[in-house]
């Protein structure tokens, strides 16, 4: 416990340093060491990864699967890991403060908390109840005497159709209000425009989270479009399935193991497992 | 039960098709689906790919959690499993039964069983040992009335330093013993030498499998050679992580992302899950 509130700290103040916070996500302990390995100072973790590596369409996990694999990915790094739970596992404020709980025991240091509800006809929850899942999550960590990162993600520029004048209204009217709730930080999945994620970084007034990716500006542009954070949710796992289609046909057709070259050799692996 | 057996037995029939048994190795449901959805009539699990993906060394995921991964595997596809169990979990005859006998309850096809111990001092099991094994596990899938497709591994050719014409010995008279106590196939990972494998597929009187990758000869060549199936082991696991090495560097460096392109969309990976 002592540790998890150590690297929440840690974890909070990388988000106000000089350069943006970089953070891949994860989906288990083989992508999250690999990452660590390669020098990020935090991992984050992809719930939809998650979701096709347990074999679960997309926002169906169960609560325990989910907690039991962001558990494995915390206890295989050292460094700080931010959990997506997408909104916090079920349709109260109670559920959210539940989730933070199980997050700070699993020794978590951040949470995102969205908005989207996954349900087609109805895609956002409420905007007050998204407000009280945030204080309520705000609140469980306090009452644990523990620190967590709260990422408050609205979902308003994944919806389908839309206009973006008045999602853009829509999201920071949502963000503000997050932020106002306890939010450390704000994301908006879906803004890939320069010059409005710009502007959107400069209303928040607190660190801001893209989701980043082909189509969106490189990381030093966002840098100097005001961005503090940078995630890229589900693509390097999408990426690695696209590598196993190439395998896949390479093995069906010609037969042979070019796709396969670059591999990393066994006993690297092995050793980032300590073995 | 009864579709664990039919599975089985097709997947015995596999091996004894025009063509070779192409087995791609899948470490989770998704790396799964995506070998299935490519068209192979059967799939392989790699142990290695597993105990990285659930953050272990190799050799080192307790019995438990290796079969509930097999289990989600086999869950996961309709086309036969076939479990890479290593030595069966246990040092004697009895532990490779009850491996069986799991594995049967879990509805997988078909078990890789090896004659390697993991423990660098010592590293073949005792040849008499290895055949009980066999047996025990045979009759284990006889005593529930169902069938298992058992190939039979040696580890020889893995041995460090070693004389390419005492392996060949070695792990032949291995192999011969091993189809004598009732393995449908037998496997020798590491032989890699074009004119070995055609000696040891016409020596062994029975299916050969052949762990094929970068370096060994190409599938239409191996099938020329005689062999009958071929796995990829813990290379498509491997070379994914490969990918995620250049896909962090290119994040660090020049905060792009054109090592995530080639990524499969999300929708589609979702559809795979049924979502």
């Amino acid at each position: 416990m002592e540790s998890q509130t150590s690297k929440a700290i840690q974890f909070r103040q990388l988000h106000r340093g000089p350069g943006v916070l970089i953070l891949p996500n994860a989906w288990d302990a083989a992508s999250a060491r690999i990452f660590e390995e390669a020098g990020f100072p935090a991992i984050a973790t992809t719930s939809a990864g998650i979701d096709f590596s347990l074999g679960y369409p997309g926002q169906h996990t169960p609560r325990e699967e989910m907690m039991a694999r962001i558990g494995r990915i915390a206890r295989a790094v050292r460094v700080p890991v931010t959990a997506d739970v997408e909104s916090g596992y079920g349709s109260t404020p109670e559920d959210a403060a539940r989730t933070t709980r199980e997050l700070i025991q699993a020794g978590v240091a951040g949470m995102n908390l969205e908005d989207g509800s996954g349900d087609p006809a109805r895609p956002l929850i409420d905007f007050q109840l998204a407000i009280e899942k945030i204080k309520a999550a705000r609140v469980a960590a306090m009452q644990m005497h523990a620190q967590i990162v709260i990422n408050a993600r609205t979902d308003v520029f994944l919806l389908p159709g839309g206009n973006p004048d008045a999602d853009y209204s829509e999201a920071l009217r949502r963000l503000l209000a997050f932020r106002d709730a306890g939010a450390d930080c704000v994301f908006a999945p879906g803004l890939k425009d320069a010059e409005t994620i710009g502007r959107m970084a400069k209303a928040v007034e607190c660190p801001l989270n893209i989701l980043a990716g082909p189509g969106t500006p490189s990381i030093p542009e966002l840098k100097k479009l005001g961005v503090a954070r940078v995630s890229v949710g589900a693509g390097p796992m999408r990426a690695t399935l696209g590598l196993l289609r190439r395998i896949a046909e390479e093995l069906k057709t010609s037969g042979t193991y070019s796709a396969m070259e670059g591999a990393v050799p066994y006993a690297e692996v092995n050793k980032l497992f300590g073995g």
